[in-house]
């Protein structure tokens, strides 16, 4: 029986963890703040599943318990990010999140994941969940807005047996820069990150994701050790 | 291309089906009220599974498309919904509900079962979410009553590409004599419905379910047909 199973609950912390730079940057952030993580990944079908490999990695690295889902909703596939027979939006970096929601988001996406990571949270005694959204550098998702965020956590005050279930979203108003340096701050491991919606052997350098993280390196003046 | 693929998105409308009589109830009535239903059923690892059977029948009864899923969260078994080697509450029936919180209570359930629905309901373009929770004859899960529903569906509101999607929790305010009536005079097919937790051949008549089944019945005045 090691440490773990003598914290109290309330350190506990579920961390959500797609495997990009944003969300590990969380999974060491909630360390950092005194936190026991427990980190969720979830398969729902995402084109750059590959993502979720990076994810096994950094809660590795981290020596954090992992619970991996499958959560494949057929719908999805309206989303370009879900159906690979779909092309990628590829715009300028100064367009993105400008042009309305694209083609990459995934209906009610956040929502799903965090209702799941809820049920861990409350399952597991966790009153935290880590969530790596950001409102700044972003394509434009209607859920990672921070008044979603906080109307969320009021619905799950309401709908569990105790509630003060709390999201933190450290990252929401940080700009993509300010993240690479945290993450730098906090050692996270950033060679073991994915980002790239497409999922190939190396990173597209054309979708948002590409583009954002190579913004955020470039204006932070370090390199990025998954290149 | 039959009929339904003309029809306006915005008739459409999600149901959750568990294959219980509320949710049967709800599928009725969204019929009744002009919407054409698609019907989501989940299989959590509910020990009752067998209830999925019933969703089926009831969808292809009302002539419904059903999407079934299985969304397995292995730290469910801290509930006596799910772990099957955990003892169902046997309470008289005039304190159901009134104990806190039963053992059989599953960690954000309902927060689960609505954001996967609402992922449906954005991906078809439906406005309506029906959902047979109740908050008269229950067991006092926190996730049935009316204020979760409304801070959910306000979360919804800002987390999705248009908002206005709408949770209609028809029964949220009646007792079960007059869900009885109602799916009566809706026409539902009663006999079809599951609602005993232990999924066993035949209803157990202990558990907490099958106690405010019969009192629904018997107050209405009404055989139930699944006996």
């Amino acid at each position: 029986m090691g440490p773990k199973t003598h914290m109290s609950a309330s350190r506990r912390a579920v961390v959500l963890l797609s495997g990009g730079m944003d969300s590990a940057t969380c999974l060491w952030r909630a360390v950092a703040n005194g936190h026991a993580p427990v980190a969720l990944s979830v398969d729902y079908g995402q084109r750059h599943a590959r993502e979720i490999r990076s994810a096994r990695d950094l809660a590795a690295a981290c020596g954090a318990p992992l619970h991996e889902l499958s959560v494949r909703l057929p719908w999805l596939a309206v989303s370009s990010l879900v159906d690979s027979r779909k092309r990628l939006p590829d715009v300028p970096l100064a367009k993105i999140g400008r042009g309305g929601v694209p083609s990459t988001y995934v209906p009610a996406r956040n929502t799903v994941l965090l209702s799941l990571a809820a049920s861990l949270a409350e399952s597991v005694g966790a009153k935290r969940i880590f969530f790596g959204a950001n409102a700044l550098d972003y394509s434009g998702y209607p859920d990672c807005r921070p008044a979603f965020t906080r109307a969320f956590e009021r619905a799950l005050d309401l709908g569990t047996r105790e509630g003060g279930i709390k999201i933190e979203a450290p990252l929401l108003r940080l700009d993509k820069a300010q993240i690479v340096r945290l993450a730098v701050r906090l050692g996270v491991p950033l060679s073991l990150t994915w980002s790239c919606y497409k999922g190939g052997a190396v990173p597209c350098g054309r979708c948002d994701s590409c583009k954002l993280r190579a913004k955020g390196f470039a204006q932070a003046g370090v390199p990025d050790p998954a290149r």
